[in-house]
């Protein structure tokens, strides 16, 4: 075991994971509030690697699904993620033996600790994304070739489907199409994998990363924004104030966009962020200064607390950084899947390190 | 065994289910197409009573789901039949005895057949409707209780869904999705139940029904249009010509209407239907001449062959006519489940024989 999730771990995985969720993932003061009032009823949770559990465990990677400007108001009722559980072992006959989250970003890295505090199961010091990206095959097992299927998915009044498809693409249509008429969110699971798969197909280390980037902000003996970018290795982007956000809930998802005008060194610069679910793009006057894959996450200028982009809003003041992602993505699969093109930009991906540089 | 579904009997079958299906079920011509081919490759199928099989046997309701705009241009693979059985026997651990049509009225009558001529099962006389309705849980096994899961979805490119819902309507809800994402139309089975249930909970001798119908319209020696009506115990609501279809394909529905101008005898007349997948309502001037639960078909005046509403269009010379359904759909339980209020219309449902004798 690498450390029990514990409430003063979990605070500064909440805050870690608001980072890495690029805006997305899900607001982490809803989850965070889940995963305490777990581990308050049935204890800490065990964060083990995936080195310490047997090569054919069954690993179960599982989040909420839909729009994060949902699911703040539309609620879990806490045995999501048992459903799930009971479901995938029912279609598989075997046992789950750790949970990882799906997308570490976001409340989605949270979840899995309330469920699996639930359950007295582990949770595994990896994930499936490094960060949150809005689309259920934009996970490293579908670049490893592990199949989606089969997926579970339950809401709170405990419907559940079950899908089999035959790609990731499908998975995200069914799934996606599931959630709207859930009414915009829903819980699920898919890419079960064994130990042994996932060391070689997921992120690891990532809760251990979240709780790392939580505590550097906690523990910022100066500006806690710098203490941030420094422990991500990330570029400061702009500092400023949000004058213009256009958001809109629509097919699972919300996309719109978010413009913050600099102030102080900043003064005259415009920056525009462009979203579905996550920030994908960061533009001014049209010249890309970061793009998915990378990160790109709007934080409140003094805290340095994350703000998911279900919550920006005109007025704060935030500075918005970006930070390089998972090495995987930026190999040509990688680049295919979650690069700016996947997201219907034409242009092709070139890492926030460069485009930095390119600047200076 | 109460005869065998041959090549005669299916064509007679295809005829009554097209009158059935008040528009909608689907194209019988496509319908009958794949019937013919099963039947010719794997042997003519049994239709069975009810009362022949064991109290205990499993019978699978099934059929298509979508808009028949959609169905008569995406064909099935003809192998969805199978993977709906192995999947039902897979959830439920039994084995399927025997299939009937969720509903009888259109190609989904005949869909059975041809599937279960593949698999070499039984066909049984009865069905879930009596007729074609569009929405899911407007089958007789709702209005009595059965639940409508496990329910499994499947498409002709391999993809499956398994739904276990907290009502009928929550089943609508997500296989109505599933299939918008499959295309538009997609293969389901829902509602499984026992032989001694479905004696209880079904349409019964509704095959037998349809055949004896389309024999009718067959060896009809004067006006087929007269002997259908004289079958059916019809109304002929108009007779004239077709001079406006509205119709449009979303959310999974056909929706629109259609307006018959008089000729002959009613010259000056115009009737207007409304339509969602099915028939639903025939107006004349604001006034009401026939309602969902009951009967409202459109057949070529020639010939008396049903036509569809995604085959409806300008010019055609037909008669509107209108029965009875089945009485289970004029209990007040099934009146609310598939009368004008659940459709929407602002008025309550009357006996089309009772708005017929209103007119006299």
């Amino acid at each position: 075991m690498k450390r029990l999730l514990d409430p003063q771990s979990l605070r500064a995985l909440a805050r870690g994971c608001a980072v890495l969720g690029a805006g997305g993932g899900g607001d982490t003061y809803l989850g965070l509030l889940q995963a305490l009032q777990a581990i308050e009823d049935f204890g800490p949770v065990p964060l083990v690697d995936l080195d310490e559990l047997a090569d054919d465990s069954m690993i179960m990677p599982c989040g909420g699904i839909g729009a994060p400007t949902v699911s703040i108001e539309k609620i879990e009722n806490g045995a999501e993620g048992g459903v799930l559980r009971d479901q995938l072992e029912a279609l598989t006959g075997r046992r789950v033996a750790a949970l990882i989250a799906s997308e570490i970003g976001g409340s989605n890295g949270l979840l899995p600790v309330a469920w699996a505090a639930r359950m007295g199961l582990p949770v595994a010091d990896a994930d499936g994304m490094g960060r949150a990206f809005p689309e259920v095959f934009q996970v490293t097992m579908h670049l490893a070739g592990i199949s989606p299927s089969p997926a579970v998915m339950t809401d709170e009044r405990g419907n559940l489907a079950v899908f089999q498809t035959v790609s990731g693409q499908w998975m995200e249509r069914l799934e996606r199409a599931a959630a709207v008429e859930f009414g915009g969110a829903a819980s699920s699971t898919e890419y079960t994998l064994t130990a042994a798969q996932a060391r070689e197909a997921t992120v690891r280390n990532s809760v251990s990363l979240a709780i790392r980037i939580g505590e550097a902000m906690s523990n910022a003996r100066g500006n806690p924004v710098d203490a941030l970018i420094a422990e991500v290795s990330g570029y400061r982007l702009i500092a400023g104030k949000i004058v213009d956000v256009e958001r809109r809930t629509t097919s699972g998802f919300v996309r719109g966009s978010v413009v913050i005008e600099g102030l102080a060194a900043d003064t005259g610069r415009l920056l525009r962020l462009e979203l579905q679910n996550e920030n994908l793009v960061a533009l001014e006057r049209g010249r890309v200064l970061a793009s998915v894959p990378d990160l790109i996450s709007v934080i409140d200028s003094e805290t340095a607390e994350a703000i998911g982009t279900e919550r920006v809003s005109y007025g704060q003041r935030v500075t918005a950084i970006a930070f390089a992602c998972d090495p995987v993505w930026r190999t040509a699969k990688g680049v295919a899947v979650t690069g700016p093109r996947a997201f219907g930009y034409d242009f092709d991906y070139t890492p926030v390190e460069e485009l930095a540089d390119a600047r200076d």
